[in-house]
């Protein structure tokens, strides 16, 4: 398998920290954010979405959008899990991804902050105010749902695709200024994952195309 | 099964196609959107996200967020199934799916057109530049993606998760005035699901907290 993606990007990292919990072995090339290489003809005949990750199969297939990634990576390697359990805790730990997904990093990537600041005329307060409203409500409402599900991790004692969501989310979270100092469940499940190895190897700063230190 | 949600929200719609096409049975509780029911005590006891729909299950567990209620409704009752095919054609279903639900619609729901005037100083103009920026270029590169998969439905000729969440992402592009002229694919799709009696019954205006026509 080859992984397309970026050092620093939330959904590359969730993939990565799945692939790592998965121990699986894979190729990486970088896509230059920066650059604007996801927004090139040659990647966009691999990802119409211009966004990363990509995943390369063994077969050829190329598969985009993190969740669908990891619930691929679930169906073809499906031990160890990453959404175990019961019918129910598995939609405990799908709805944590979601929320993350859908609700929390949509709002804050670079690109949103860009066009509010560039289009909209926000100034950097007036973006803190926005990355405090809506990444923060929905970071509030996983902190809420680890309250009745956490263990060690987000659900329960096993790290799942919750908590693949939830290290990058709370990584990023820091790089823009969020305020998490009321997230104690969550603060408590990402420093746990920070000692985890998969999340050590998946980590920003151990990619190769991460800026020397 | 009890479905808290709204006639016209995209995420609850997205649940009713897939209770449908399933053949499922439910009770349907309205939450009021307009009265901020989704934000009272009592209903985030039920869901800390304070979004609609939740699902509760037969066996008392509330589930919250539609993709999870989506895959969900996939484990406990596969057949028929709105997830079918190999692995690759699953995680084509899922990007579908991924893309509309993490691309499109957190940046085009009401909450955050209404932040972007009231607190934002958008006028109507630049709230529709915004729409016709980040949620139609996620539809544009989800009609790429029906390019390579679509034939009667999303994803070759079975409904799938994917048209579960197309179909209320084209209502609400007309709602909100995208443009999807140029979405040849998607609106082909758009018009086979309408005449699908499981698209019919869980249509918004179809519902008991619809207003009357």
């Amino acid at each position: 398998m080859k992984l397309f993606g970026y050092w620093r990007s939330s959904a590359t990292y969730r993939v990565r920290i799945a692939l790592a919990l998965k121990g699986l072995d894979y190729d990486y090339a970088p896509v230059n954010l920066l650059k604007g290489e996801q927004k090139t003809d040659a990647y966009r005949a691999k990802n119409p979405t211009g966004l990363v990750p990509t995943l390369a199969t063994n077969d050829g297939a190329m598969l985009n959008q993190s969740l669908a990634i990891m619930e691929y990576l679930e169906e073809v390697h499906p031990s160890p899990s990453i959404v175990p359990g019961n019918a129910a805790a598995k939609a405990n730990i799908r709805a944590i991804a979601a929320t993350i997904a859908c609700e929390a990093q949509p709002l804050m990537n670079l690109r949103i902050q860009q066009y509010l600041k560039n289009e909209g005329g926000f100034d950097d307060d007036a973006v803190s105010a926005w990355l405090n409203t809506w990444p923060a409500n929905a970071m509030s409402a996983v902190e809420e749902m680890l309250s009745r599900s956490a263990g060690d991790f987000c659900v329960g004692d096993t790290p799942s695709m919750a908590d693949c969501c939830l290290v990058p989310q709370m990584f990023a979270a820091e790089r823009f200024g969020i305020d998490t100092s009321s997230f104690s469940k969550m603060n408590a499940v990402y420093e746990r994952c920070q000692q985890h190895p998969a999340f050590e190897k998946a980590h920003p700063l151990n990619q190769p195309d991460a800026p020397e230190q």
